[in-house]
Order: C-alpha cells, then sequence, then structure tokens
C-alpha cells in the first residue's frame, strides 16, 4: 500500500482538512503519479457539498492533476518513469459498450459507467441494475494529494512546450469545452458565443479562438469585459439589451460554461437558425425555456460532458501548437478553502491550481 | 372584392361565429379557391383565445385548407381551375432572405418573415425592425370561409388518390411532424418515439412506421393504447415508470406533440446517445429540463416549426404513395365550436376536419 497524503472533506458541511490514507500500489496496466499541481474546478465545490446529492466522503477532490510518473506496472508500454503526464476526469470506464468501443468512455454505458478520478463509479452499487459494483471500489480519491495510480491508458502525455502548472486546467476545464466545439464542427470564420467568463469561458473563448472562430462573451461581471478584449474576444454584459437585440440571429454556436442552473430565454434568440446552445457548465435542472424561440428557426439546446480520453490528449496537443492554455493562479493547499469561497463567489477569472509542494512535510491529520 | 363567407372570433372571449368579409380579385400571381375542406388545428383555439398573445381580430381561423381552383390570375402556370389544390400555414414570404432562398419559407427570416394563411405576417408592423409591414395586410382571414386566394406558389397540389378531407390536416399536422423526422435523417429500423397522440401524435406515427422505423407513442390516455397497437406502434401510458425504465436509452428521436408546457424530464432517458427530442406541438415556455440528464448522453432538445412548401408537397405525395393519412371525422362548420372544446379536452385521436359544404346557403351575419 502508498501511505498518501492528501485534503479530504469529511461531510457535506466539513471544509477540507488534511487526510492521510493508503492507495493500492499500481497493478500491472497501471501507472503511479507523484501530483505536481492540481486545478480546482467548479464540480470540486458541488462534490464536497453534495450539490448533486451523489457525493461520497471521505471526498478527496481533484481531476485536472498533472504530475511525474514514479512506478510503472510490468505491462505498460504507453508511459515511463520520469513522464510528465495528466489525469483527467476518468480513470477507467466498462471497456465494453459501444460508446467505449468508440473511444467515447466519457458517455460509458456499462452498468456503473465510468470510474471518476474522485468519488467512485458514475452509477454507484446502488444504482446499478444489477446492484454490483464493476470497479470494485465504493469511492476513489483525486488530485488534492500526493500521488495518484491510474490505468495507463487513462494517462495523457503533457507536452513539453506546456508549463505542468498550465496543462492541469486543460485536463478538464479544457476539454469540457474542446468536445462540443468539436462535435458540433465549429469552423473558421463562425461566430461562437461564451456565457460565463470563469475557468471554462476562459478556455472555451482561447479553443474556439484558435479555430479561428470570433467570439462573444456574455457575462455578469463588468470587470470581465477587458478580459474578453484582451483575449481578441467582444464582451457584452448579461442584462445589456441592446447589446443582445443587435447579435440576433448571428451566432452559429454557444456554449454556457455558468456553473449553476440559469436562465438560457436572453441568449436563445442570437443563435441562427438550426444553431445549437450547449450547456457545460450545470449538471442541474435549468429555468423554464421557451419553445417559441427553439422553435421557430429549428434551433437546439443540447449538453455535453467533459470529453473522451482521445479528446483530451487532442486538447493538450492543440493548446500546447497554439500557445494557448488556461489563466492561472498558484494557491497553497492551506488556502485551498479560501479558494474555493472565490470560486463560489464568481470572482475567479482564472483557474486556481494547487502547487503540491505545499503539502510536502505538512504533518497530516490521522482520517 | 370577392364576398366571402365564414366564421370568425370577434375578440379572445368570444366563440366563432357567422362572419362576412371581401377578399380581393386574385393578382396576376394569385389563385382564387373554393374551400372544400378545412381541418381544425389545435393552434387555431390557441389563436382564437390570443394564447399566444399575438392574435389579430377579427380572427378567421384555418391552416388546413384543400379546396378547388375557381380562377387563376394571368401569370399562373402551375395551377389551372379545377385543380383539387392545398392551402397550409403559409401564403407568402419574403422570398429574398437566406432560408426563403433555400426554399425554407417556415424560417423565412424577412423584416415581417411569412405571411400566416391566417393572423397576418408572423412579425406584425409593431414588432419589425422599421415598424412596418411588407404585406400591406395586418390581419389574414383563414380556410374557415368559403374562399381563398393564395399566391400560386405557396398552393400544394393534392394527389388524385388522396381523399381531400384526408389531404387537409396533412397541410399541417402532417407537414409539422413530416419536417422534422426528415431532418433529424430518421431512418429504416431506427426506434422513434411520439409523445402525444393527438392529430400530430396520429401523423407521426403513421409517418414514422412508413419511413421504417419502430415507433413507441406516451399516452396520457388508456383509451388511445389500443389505438397505437392497431397503427403498429407500442403504446406506453406517460405514468408507466415500469415501462419507461425498459426504454431508457433505446429510442433514436423523440418528437413531443403535446400542444402545450409539458415535462420532458420522464422523456430525455429515454433517448440514445446524441438523440434529439424535438418539441413541435408546444410554442411556449416549457417546464424546467435537467440538463444531467440532457449532458450525460450528449442528448439535445430542440424545436422545429412547420415545414417548407417543398416538405409540404413531399409529405402529401408521400403519405399518396403510402396510402396513409389521419384519421379524420367531418364536422359541419355551425358545430365548430363544440369540435373546439372537444379538442381541448384532448380527447380526439383524430383530426376535426370541417366540411364546408355545411356553410352553404347559410344566412351570414352582417360582421
Amino acid at each position: 500500500m502508498i501511505q498518501t497524503q492528501g485534503y479530504a472533506a469529511k461531510d457535506a458541511s466539513s471544509r477540507l482538512e488534511p487526510f492521510t490514507f493508503e492507495r493500492e500500489e499500481p497493478a500491472a496496466d497501471e501507472v503511479q503519479i507523484e501530483v505536481l499541481y492540481c486545478g480546482i474546478c467548479h464540480s470540486d465545490i458541488h462534490q464536497v457539498k453534495n450539490e448533486w446529492g451523489n457525493s461520497v466522503y471521505p471526498c478527496v477532490p481533484g481531476h485536472e492533476v498533472v504530475g511525474r510518473v514514479t512506478r510503472v506496472g510490468e505491462r505498460v508500454t504507453r508511459h515511463a518513469v520520469g513522464d510528465l503526464v495528466g489525469v483527467g476526469c476518468m480513470i477507467d470506464s466498462c471497456r465494453h459498450c459501444a460508446p467505449c468501443r468508440l473511444g467515447e468512455q466519457n458517455y460509458c454505458e456499462g452498468p456503473n459507467s465510468w470510474l471518476a478520478t474522485y468519488n467512485g463509479p458514475m452509477v454507484p452499487k446502488a444504482k446499478a441494475p444489477d446492484k454490483k459494483n464493476r470497479y470494485g471500489r465504493d469511492n476513489t480519491f483525486g488530485g488534492y494529494a500526493d500521488s495518484l495510480v491510474v490505468k495507463e491508458d487513462f494517462v495523457l502525455k503533457v507536452p513539453a512546450s506546456l508549463k505542468p502548472e498550465v496543462a492541469a486546467p486543460i485536463l478538464c476545464a479544457g476539454v469540457t469545452t474542446w468536445s462540443p466545439l468539436r462535435h458540433w464542427k465549429v469552423q473558421p470564420g463562425q461566430h461562437v458565443g461564451v456565457i460565463g467568463f470563469g475557468g471554462l469561458g476562459d478556455m472555451a473563448v482561447k479553443l474556439a479562438r484558435a479555430l479561428g472562430a470570433q467570439v462573444t462573451v456574455f457575462t455578469r461581471t463588468e470587470d470581465k469585459l477587458q478580459d474578453a478584449q484582451r483575449l481578441g474576444a467582444q464582451g457584452v454584459l448579461e442584462g445589456d439589451e441592446a447589446a443582445l437585440k443587435q447579435l440576433e440571429r448571428s451566432l452559429d454556436f454557444m456554449l454556457s460554461t455558468v456553473p449553476e442552473k440559469h436562465d438560457l430565454n436572453p441568449f436563445i434568440p442570437l443563435l441562427k437558425r438550426n444553431g445549437a446552445l450547449v450547456v457545460v457548465g450545470a449538471l442541474e435542472p435549468m429555468a423554464s425555456v421557451n419553445n417559441q424561440e427553439v422553435a421557430f428557426h429549428r434551433r437546439s439546446v443540447a449538453g455535453s460532458l467533459i470529453g473522451s480520453i482521445e479528446e483530451t490528449q487532442e486538447v493538450l496537443d492543440f493548446c500546447a501548437e497554439h500557445d494557448i492554455g488556461p489563466d492561472v493562479q498558484l494557491v497553497r493547499i492551506q488556502d485551498v478553502n479560501e479558494a474555493f469561497d472565490s470560486v463560489e463567489r464568481g470572482e475567479a477569472r482564472f483557474r486556481y491550481v494547487i502547487d503540491m509542494a505545499s503539502l510536502k512535510g505538512e504533518a497530516a491529520a490521522a482520517p
């Protein structure tokens, strides 16, 4: 067993605290990783607080992990000790269902769906059709820790030209916005709208710009308008009705990156005929949508969930090639709770990334 | 001027009553039609009652019209006196915008959008960007009348093998379900779900079956389950949770034909990955949709509005070729208000069609 130090929430009302636990030694097809950096995703907060009602405790969050391979199982061929690697939201999937066979592990239809980097299988034992758990683990511990052990084919290669702390948020925020931009075939010259301008919005703007699209950002925060301009996008305040009116039927595609229930009705009229608004930020009941605006121009409101392993590698390589990446701010793990508060207040246009060096030498408390 | 007898509502609270009015003589590119049959569409009721907030009075409804050509303008080439023809929801469009140039008049983006068969332009003067009305008419009078005058290229040919009273509802209920079945490329062997089993649902089931799809109908009305079976479809009660559970992730495509706000959440889990649920019945704010179910399998909730002139001709010809059509029940125009009541109570799985012969000789009241 590997003695591991991390930070965990004991229950839905507790803050993150030092936590010591054991990981299994890497199996023949697994690699052990020393975690260097881990991004803070809004869904870490949702799950720590059990806001989706599915949290398993203790909860060690973290699914934007970059680290160094320290050990490999005997059958591992894709990674070697010393490699800089990444781990995103998934660490395994059923490998047998139609989506898995197509390489779309993020839509795994196995009885337990995919195994999340933290919080265990997406379909836990109690909700599985046969009340079984094929992964043998009801909980998994994520990247807010000094080590991680992962199947080699769920481990990504971090291109040498990407700073490791910059690569970390690409593993969730990056691929979550990349996958729908690709699936809905965003083309150079198209006009893309991005609703919400936090960690996901920042990546959505940069990726859409690098794909050659014109981009308009919709935000509630006046301070962020200049940031949008700095990225080569137009910034519009959500309440600016004249600006919204001006944009009617002008957008080919929209991504909503707002991490909670919000009203899509002001944005639907901005889509062109046949346009799609894809919600990637909020995994919950949304406000009522007026189908008149949807039907009158054959628009769609869709959803998309992170991305596949192949898409994750693709977006890492695309970011390296185009020299783009999230704006990050490093924090010590001892300050993670304050960083959570800041993210919840919607202040951060950048991504907080935990510098895991801060964990070293800390006297971890017993569980 | 053509003296015309019809039935109209004076205001949002009045019932339909006899109404005499004048139509312009046909212009060079127009045909005059003696109305033989006119279907009763649920949107006639919505508009008579001003439930969409855009009604213009007096309101002479009717956009599922079949009749005989009695006169043609001098430049008319497509239709001749004596032809059996149909008129659907539109009688003109801007002809200049991108959708019109592509033959998608139902998505006309001209400043007044398309001209509806009744109730005037879809974008009235007051809502047009320049406060103008290019069609020169703030109101239009529909097919609950003895005659109609329409631009020849918005007049459809009714195939000889279709009974005229059966052809009538194809002009709205038929094309409204046909257009999305074609746009979303429903294929033989696919599994299609139809929510709601009134006039639109009836056509959706028959068209999807004739396209080679397996069909499941979802209805609140136990009496309609056998009707579904009779059409070769599976019938499921909306509240039958075990049956819904059984159907999870099994449908390639779903059409909601329910003519009012309703909850889509029970149906979204039934879609396969990448599947679309298209709402054609309700043009209003829908109940809240849980994006978790939408995103987890990259599903879409879309809308679609009637269909183009080309698609309308296509579905008439397809129905003739496959010997299908709506189940209709003829009513006298004097009984139209009772027919409205029956449709509103959701009783009718068939389509009421007004036999306009009943209007003849009636002493029409002055407006």
